[in-house]
C-alpha cells in the first residue's frame, strides 16, 4: 500500500464513490447477461455484498421476482426474516413504505414450539409470523431448516401464502437442497435464490435493499 | 428433493447434529494444513459463515492472534465493531465474560465526524470508541474506510492500541488494500484477515463467536 510519511494511506474516502465504482467493477467483470434490467440490478447488490462476482452464476429469480418484491414493497407490505442479522441487515431509510421488519426468532415462544416440532429455533419462529404471511416478503438468510419448513407448511396450505421469497441460507448441510426445493416447488410463488452452499445474512439483506432501492 | 406424500422433505432438524455434521464437511474438504489447531478452528467457522471451502486460502492470523483472542475475551474485553450486522451476530451466550460489544456507527455525533474528517461514517465512528480501544478486540467486518482509518490513526500514536484487529471488511474499492494494509502493518498487533475481495459481516462475527466458544 502507498502510505505517505504521516502514516496516511491512498485511499477513497467518499461512500458515494466507493458506491459508484464498485457497481461498475461488478458490471464489467460480472456474467450478468441473463438477467432483466431489474434483475442485473439486485444481483449487483448481492454480489456486493459477498465480494465475488462468481455468485452470478449461481443466482435465480423465479416469477418475476424482481418486479414483484418491488410492488410488494412499495405497497407496505412485511418483511420477515429468520435471523437478526439479515433483520439488522435491511436499510430502514430506504424502505418506500415503512414497512415492518419483522424476526421472531427471539420470541419467548420460539424455544417451546421448537421442542414442539422437532425442528429448529430458526424453523419454529416462522409458526409466529401468522397472518402477517400474507402477501408479505420472506427473506431466509441463514437456516435451510427455515427455508425447509416454511416449503412444507405452505404446501399443506397451513400457513397464508407470501408475495416473494428470497431464499438464500447459506452452508454445508440443507442449504444447496432447501434452495433446490424452493426453485422446483409448485407454489408458484416468486422467489430469489443462491444455488449451492453459498448465501448468507449479508445477501439475503442486500437482495431486499436492492429491492427496496428500486422501489423508491 | 425427496419429499413424502404429506408434503415433508428429508432433511436434519436438530442443529447440533447440522453443526457437527457442516464441521466434518469443512475439515475434509478445506485444506487447514498450514494452520495451528486453534486457528484451524477459527478456519472453519469463517468457512461455515460463507459456505466456501475455498477461503481457507485467503485467511490470514497475525502474531498469535487466535491465542491472543481467545484470552482478551477471557478477560472480558470489549468488543469494538465498525456495523450493526457485525454487532447483531455475535452470539452474546457465548462471550466468556459478558463482554461489552458496541457499534458507534448510529451515534448522533458520527455524521458530524465523518464531515470533518471528509471520510465515511464507518471510519469516522471508531474515533468514538476512544479509551475502550485499549486492549480490546477490534472487529472491521464491512468498511475499508474504517480500517484503512483505523491502522493510519494507530501509526499516528492517535488511538489506543487493542488488542487484536479482526479486520475483514467486504467489496471491491478498498477491501483488498486496507487487509494488505493490515497485514503489512508494522504496528506488531495480532490480526486476522481475509485477503481480497471476500470478508463481511457474517464472517466477522464468525470470528468472534469462534473465538468466544474457545474462551468459554
Amino acid at each position: 500500500m502507498t502510505q505517505s510519511l504521516n502514516g496516511e494511506f491512498d485511499y477513497i474516502r467518499d461512500g458515494r464513490e466507493i458506491y459508484r465504482r464498485s457497481f461498475a467493477i461488478i458490471r464489467e467483470e460480472a456474467d450478468l447477461e441473463r438477467f432483466s434490467a431489474p434483475e442485473a440490478e439486485i444481483a449487483i447488490r448481492m454480489i456486493h455484498a459477498c465480494g465475488l462476482v462468481e455468485l452470478a452464476g449461481h443466482i435465480e429469480f423465479g416469477g418475476d421476482a424482481a418486479v414483484v418484491g418491488r410492488r410488494v414493497l412499495q405497497s407496505g407490505m412485511p418483511i420477515l426474516c429468520d435471523a437478526e442479522m439479515v433483520d439488522r441487515g435491511i436499510t430502514r431509510k430506504r424502505l418506500p413504505a415503512d414497512n415492518p421488519v419483522v424476526c421472531t426468532l427471539r420470541d419467548e415462544r420460539t424455544p417451546q414450539l421448537a421442542a414442539e416440532l422437532g425442528n429448529t429455533r430458526s424453523a419454529a419462529a416462522l409458526e409466529l409470523w401468522g397472518m402477517q404471511l400474507a402477501g408479505a416478503v420472506v427473506v431466509i438468510g441463514n437456516a435451510p431448516t427455515a427455508l425447509f419448513h416454511l416449503l412444507e407448511r405452505l404446501e399443506q396450505g397451513a400457513l397464508p401464502r407470501p408475495a416473494l421469497i428470497v431464499g438464500v441460507p447459506v452452508g454445508f448441510v440443507g442449504a444447496r437442497e432447501s434452495k433446490q426445493a424452493l426453485a422446483e416447488s409448485q407454489l408458484g410463488i416468486p422467489f430469489i435464490t443462491v444455488h449451492g452452499r453459498m448465501g448468507g445474512s449479508a445477501i439475503a439483506s442486500a437482495t431486499v435493499n436492492a429491492l427496496a432501492s428500486a422501489a423508491l
